[in-house]
């Protein structure tokens, strides 16, 4: 009699996965060992067809919908059931690594090929999802294929984008071959994982394999600009400045402090200034600055960004400066469903992995996924926590640990067939 | 019997100084008011040509020496007493106003026309130059026929200066007629008189008429870069952060900080700022800039730079960032000649003017007269403080004040002839 617990210690093959990692990266390959391959380019083409053989050649049937999303399926007993989903992103940044999605998609395949070489027959069907220009590089918005599936935005504003050379994503779609019958949305999910880079140090610093993703960071981007007088360095005395810069200075570090107090998920980033006029011997009249906030819930979001506004109005009555604060974007937080973080968790556990609870950072299409059907991440390490450059890399047991998660809990959300689980 | 008592109500003749300014300020006038007239263009020539002939008309004689400095000289009844000399320039910053340099030249001629009108004969020669290129806009070092007088660099140096088109300070001297055979240097001082307008807000803010300069202040000027390390704004914990903005931002404040404890006359200035990569969503990996630390003594200077050295040695060793400080310039603080500081304060409160000292934040033909001769300087406001801009502007009853403070002070230092005095 086979059971889940018969198939704790199934184990994906890692060489397998490596290989197809590095056979896909040569689509697009850079000279320093990145990817470039942009959506619904002839580059994105060839990653598509070879990953879509892929899927053939294992057995699996393929749909694609009308903004450009596959979906390969491989059937269970019950083919009533919503399938457990898998997936990520084959697109990449144009100085972009080889991990990024691309991990995602193929660790969702590499568990195929496990039931396969196994015969596991599961009892709702798993399908291995990728998403159409999830980068954002070619064309905005990012997580488009995702976006336009979960009805963040319509299928019209999304076909309707363009690149620099004013190319559509529409005809690009047609171009490539991926523009599909299947209405965006109406492809039924029963739960989604995804498994991906971490794109931070976390796990590296900690020395952990398995990162268990709670959630998303909520985001808020504001533009601050202080506005104070310009006038020349020398004969200024100190009192009787309006030092744009020096005002500016006290809410970048407001910045980080509030993230600091609203640990451990809160982020704090000035990215960008720009100093006016950006002379040496002149007192600077005008600072504009980013400010890009985030934390693992909308209310702290919002407190940080309170806290910073409070110092911000603080100074503008004490030094008389004008300070505006303007919000550029806001995205919410998005919280992971708990019976999938637990899965993972379990999973982890029962393989013998060290493991964490890491917050993502930065957007993924699971976020779309989780506002549809019971969602979860696992993250695993990469080199110096860098990404979205083609120094990215990321080591062959940590993918491997990844997959085998993943085959557990997609394995578990499927569910083996009750003729299987009786014999 | 004349005596400096008798003249000490002697008055020039503020509304001829003024429509001369006008006069003068139409050569090169802006729509806005303000006057583009560059060292050694053809309006220059035309400005040095009114001005030379305003003195001659006014019995003065001219010399011209070999970096195009203009010497104008109203005799003495002992000529071989070194002349008391006042002046400035007549160059203009490219969107310049009306009055820096313009007035102090024009005072002179103010107060060699006002002699004339009172037949007033004085010991000492009295002189009033301007001096070439002061504003060194078209061509660098500033206060270029300044510094070559006093040796500060070479004339060969000065002559191989190039402006943006090629053109050298010789061949545009020769062009426009103003190279002169008198050795630069050899030109005897017997004390050195200017006046200007401020380019600060002191007087103004203060509702006082007469600056009485103590001296120029000190400068050093600085490029500080913070290295830390880039990296994605979302998934990075502050925690494992190397934010090179937020380590820069701690020194900023120290260049404000130190000025303030050595007050009054410290000046501490961060004017320009380059953020690496610049970016919204990624933490800055580098941060260069510019640091303008000033004070009314070198050792003052020395001490504000010490102490932001200081800051960015602990920062660096607490933060694991590297901190480079380079010294791009240095300038040297130049006190004024005590007599001539007491002359023109004795002077404002003897027209009932009131004075203050006033340091001079920035750099004049007066700093390198006085590395040869006795010298002072008398300022006067400027509407907020604002020069180097085309809407510098003065009122007509300070430009008056301070050329009767001018015209005081060389009276007292020319002396009158013995015979005079023994009347």
């Amino acid at each position: 009699m086979t059971t889940l617990t018969h198939l704790s210690s199934l184990c994906i093959n890692g060489e397998r996965l490596w290989q197809s990692l590095m056979e896909l990266a040569r689509i697009g390959g850079t000279d320093k060992g990145g990817v470039c391959r942009l959506a619904l380019t002839d580059l994105d083409r060839q990653g598509r067809d070879l990953v879509t053989r892929w899927a053939r050649e294992a057995g699996m049937s393929v749909t694609v919908d009308r903004i450009g999303n596959v979906f390969m399926r491989r059937p269970g007993r019950n083919n009533s059931l919503p399938p457990i989903m898998t997936g990520s992103h084959i697109d990449t940044q144009p100085t972009g690594g080889k991990f990024d999605g691309n991990y995602g998609v193929l660790a969702g395949l590499e568990v195929v090929r496990t039931l396969n070489d196994h015969g596991i027959e599961t009892e709702a069907p798993i399908e291995v999802a990728f998403w159409t220009n999830e980068e954002g590089s070619r064309f905005v918005p990012v997580m488009m294929g995702s976006g336009v599936f979960a009805g963040a935005f319509s299928l019209e504003h999304a076909y309707a984008a363009t690149d620099v050379d004013g190319h559509t994503v529409k005809a690009e779609l047609e171009r490539i071959g991926y523009i599909g019958d299947e209405q965006p949305g109406q492809h039924p999910i029963g739960a989604y994982f995804e498994t991906h880079i971490e794109q931070g140090p976390v796990l590296e610093d900690a020395n952990v394999t398995i990162g268990v993703v709670p959630g998303v960071l909520g985001i808020r981007w504001f533009d601050c600009t202080v506005t104070g007088m310009e006038a020349h360095a020398g004969p200024t005395p100190m009192a009787l400045r309006r030092d744009a810069l020096q005002v500016a200075t006290l809410i970048m570090q407001e910045v980080v402090a509030s993230a600091g107090r609203h640990g451990p998920h809160g982020r704090g980033t000035v990215g960008m200034v720009q100093v006016h006029p950006n002379s040496r011997n002149v007192i600077p009249g005008r600072v504009k600055f980013s400010m890009d906030v985030r934390n693992i819930s909308d209310e702290l979001v919002d407190r940080q960004a309170q806290e910073i506004q409070d110092l911000a109005a603080r100074l503008q009555a004490q030094t008389g400066l004008s300070i505006q604060i303007e919000t550029v974007s806001s995205y919410p937080a998005q919280s992971f469903d708990d019976t999938c973080i637990q899965a993972i968790t379990r999973a982890a556990q029962r393989l013998g992995y060290s493991h964490m609870p890491v917050v993502s950072g930065a957007g993924h299409d699971a976020v779309y996924a989780a506002q549809l059907a019971p969602t979860g991440m696992i993250f695993i390490p990469c080199k110096d926590g860098i990404s979205h450059n083609e120094i990215e890399d990321a080591q062959p047991e940590h993918i491997s640990a990844g997959c085998n998660v993943l085959l557990q809990v997609m394995l578990e959300r499927a569910g083996l067939p009750s003729r299987a689980a009786a014999q």
